[in-house]
């Protein structure tokens, strides 16, 4: 059997993450037990939950435990099989975690799905047309349920979620409005996603400033806000809310490091009789079969580009993961395993 | 023609509100047209909302004009009538305002509602068997559902809108909890109208503090939280959240002078996928016929005692109001005219 390698988490942070919190270890592969099957890893993918996986306090999931792989999404082939379901050869997706292979019991529901290639690429299957593109869709169809003419505001626009969220909001009659970290991005959002408009958050200091690019961006208010980091984008956003507006509150990243950023206004909500909902996709199973087919139509049919960065090498996952979470990638996070 | 006294806002509050922004003047009522009902007011409704008006931001309705009748809810009797729906004697709720007298077009939808006294003293038709009792139900029945085993938290607990939202989630099988300013308070919301516990906040100087005896009073955590006050109230709660709480934002009386009071831990709702929906209950009409006749038999049966705040005299309104910014009413606050 080969040997594999593989990053658990060594130490929790105190305050901000850093790469020094994981441990890369190499053990063997062991032995396959009947209806186990081994699966070769092609891609990682990395995202920001994880990052709330790191700390011990209360959050919708069990904390990682110290120790043991990291959780996490993975593409691959299967590379031996003693489960007459796989054979060596098909391409799945899993939940195989921050190492080259892992032995996966293949009767259990859900633990592996089989994925074609033909039309999209394997690495896809860990974004757009994956978790972080149900994501979008849940977030969008679900809770901000927009209308044609209404206008939807994403913020981590360039990325696998957000992407996903503008190009489907786009599809429904929408205006679509992003908010992303530089010129670069806010163009790839614009001209290859096709956003009506995009602002490009680090020329703006404060939520006031923020708020007046918003109103140039939104003429018409803002009707739904797909909610990816928090803090001053989120204060912005209540500021040209319309009455009626929804947000669906899906990650708030740039609060995961050390303390809370409060909201400035909550009474906005009151005033403008707002709805706003956090979700996690895994709890929302019954969407995926109807979302992953219309997002593997978008990602077929050229609509929907994402953009992946792609890191090499299992030891270069803890550095690329602090990279996603100060917003240095672009698009989806990737680790290159093969 | 009765002389008609009247309080008009004279200026717009910078900052806290004082009893010196309004001005009480004298009119005559003019002779009625054809159609029209002369109603004499019995009781003004002192409310929560009427804060917002005095501003000229942005808020959910438009601000009330300078000069012009305050506006507010009324009971009376009709006077005299050129209307043959309504005839002298009738007892009527309206829109009245700040005034002892107004004049009503009778054949306007809405604008007058003929209710018996028999059951139910007149008053409580500005209260809760109106548009306050109408609040707490929309806000329980249709925004925060609970279930039977359930814990709901309302703030203003021994208020117009708190007291109905206790009572309401003890009739669906749900733990009630109340928060109240005062021991004598308290005491009312737990054993005149049944509540489970009731939380002392004036007892309490921070979020953490309040947080604590929430964890008491809730053994097991916040299913529904009807929010009336935020601040440290809504802080507090959010910290005892269960999974997929709901949050039915009502009133955030504490920011309502000066300064807007920050949430501070935002991110508390999406970890505990949390719903939160503003709302005002003039937008939901479709919902009073049910609310009203569950609030009328509610009050008729004695299982909800309303409290009543009576002030007397119209003159004696802006301070009454003053009083019920800061708390100092003790239940339903009104203002008998007659």
């Amino acid at each position: 059997m080969p040997k594999n390698r593989q990053i658990v988490l060594d130490s929790r942070p105190q305050g901000e993450a850093s790469a020094a919190n994981f441990k890369l270890l190499t053990t063997d592969t062991p032995a396959l037990a009947d209806g186990q099957v081994l699966v070769r890893h092609h891609y990682l993918s990395l995202d920001p939950y994880m990052r709330g996986r790191m700390n011990e306090g209360k959050s919708y999931a069990q904390p990682q435990p110290l120790g043991q792989v990291m959780i996490g999404g993975t593409v691959g082939e299967v590379a031996e099989s003693r489960n007459p379901k796989y054979a060596a050869g098909d391409k799945v997706v899993g939940m195989g975690g921050w190492q080259e292979y892992s032995v996966v019991d293949g009767n259990q529901p859900g633990a592996l799905r089989k994925v074609s290639t033909s039309q999209v690429p394997l690495s896809h299957y860990l974004g757009a047309v994956g978790m972080p593109g149900v994501t979008a869709w849940y977030g969008l169809v679900k809770i901000i349920e927009p209308k044609a003419g209404q206008t939807v505001v994403v913020s981590a626009a360039s990325g696998a979620v957000g992407s996903a969220v503008g190009v489907l909001a786009k599809k429904r009659g929408a205006r679509a409005v992003g908010v992303a970290g530089g010129a670069e991005k806010c163009r790839y959002v614009t001209e290859e996603l096709g956003f009506d408009a995009c602002i490009d958050y680090k020329q703006h200091k404060d939520a006031q400033s923020l708020s007046q690019a918003l109103k140039e961006a939104c003429p018409g208010g803002v009707d739904g806000y797909f909610e990816n980091v928090g803090g001053i984008v989120l204060d912005a956003v209540l500021l040209r809310a319309n009455s009626f507006a929804r947000i669906a509150m899906c990650g708030m990243i740039s609060g995961y490091d050390g303390k809370p950023i409060p909201m400035q206004y909550p009474q906005l909500i009151l005033t403008n009789r707002m709805r706003i909902e956090g979700f996690i996709v895994s709890e929302h199973m019954e969407v995926w079969p109807e979302a992953l087919a219309e997002l593997g139509q978008l990602v077929g049919s050229g609509e929907l580009k994402p953009r992946e960065s792609v890191a090499q090498g299992l030891e270069s996952a803890p550095e690329a993961f602090m990279g996603l979470l100060r917003g240095r990638n672009f698009g989806k996070q990737l680790v290159k395993l093969v």
